[in-house]
């Protein structure tokens, strides 16, 4: 029998877990137009991570498609796109943003960032020798690559209740992070909560 | 007066070097068809690197055009694209090929890789504690992002002598490969030699 446990992450905010081989998590944004950057890292050694460069080489493609699968930056399967109850655009191009992301925006003080948020889900995880921080999987997060290769900054599509669910391959920590992005219309300006459902195999 | 160093990379090896800001480093595909992959790593920490993800949204767009900047994963621009005497085609989409690439790929038994070309530059140049495998910038590498997001795998398109200079912004170590893949026909076939000018500032 499964089990399932929900975490909801309040706007702006991260939070961490582990999660077994073959146990689900379904990412869903409650009120609409959020995104969510999710991180992986494996348990055995979290120097193997999610690799977004590796991923589009195995799967041929920018972002895979339900069915595909995530691997590490040693090639290694970590997670797998098993169902997208949402329309479907996700990034895989951009990094989290971080401290001198909102400086260059012009933010003066302390702003909430995906990194801060990925590095303190980490520690509170136990993680707290150096963590690197790679390219998030972007869910929701909608980056058209037109004409010249320019990205576009368009907000998040989803509506409320939206979801994409993975599975993890290999034992590994996730961190979800809340994406506090308010300059960047990619949030529609207001950055929302994310809840977390993990259904344990 | 400025100073200039030609270094010679035969078909399948890589070779590492130490740049100052403001030095010009001058990367040549003197047969054709050949894929460079460039890694540049700040001298001071070199946990700071150039970083695909952060340069993308940096320039908005998938590779910066003449006169714009790449940025390290603290976005800081590291390198400068001066000049590019080439088709203008380049990638920073796809990890650099390393052992597993090739097993992937049906290879029994050892086969060069931009993996082990870095790292072993890396070590040439006393850097042996844990490297980070960035993203490379992959000059000359054609990988056309097409419809439904997919990835081509062509043929670099440089002619002999084509070349693309880039102007250090941080003192550096800077390693180039000469790609050595030969089962994916990115290199036409056959992987050849690269030639890299360094002019100091």
């Amino acid at each position: 029998m499964s089990t399932s446990d929900l975490i909801h992450i309040p706007a702006r905010e991260g939070r961490g877990f582990s999660v077994r081989a073959g146990d689900r998590v379904r990412v869903i944004d409650p009120e609409g137009a959020q995104v969510a950057d999710v991180f992986a890292f494996c348990i055995d050694d979290p120097f193997e991570y999610h690799s977004a460069e590796h991923t589009r080489v195995y799967v041929g493609r920018l972002f895979p498609g339900v069915g595909e699968q995530f691997v590490t930056n040693r090639r290694r399967p970590i997670l797998t796109l098993e169902a997208d109850d949402s329309p479907g655009v996700h990034d895989m191009l951009c990094a989290a943003c971080d401290p001198t992301r909102y400086l260059g925006l012009g933010v003066e003080g302390w702003h909430a960032s995906c990194q801060e948020n990925l590095l303190g889900a980490m520690r509170q995880l136990g993680i707290i020798d150096r963590v690197e921080v790679p390219q998030p999987i972007n869910l929701f997060m909608n980056i058209p690559v037109g004409e010249d290769a320019e990205l576009g900054w368009l907000p998040a599509p989803t509506r409320p209740g939206d979801s994409t669910t993975l599975r993890a391959e290999l034992d590994c920590y996730m961190v979800v992070s809340a994406c506090p992005q308010d300059l960047v219309q990619i949030n529609a300006g207001t950055p929302g909560p994310i809840d977390v459902e993990i259904t344990r195999a």
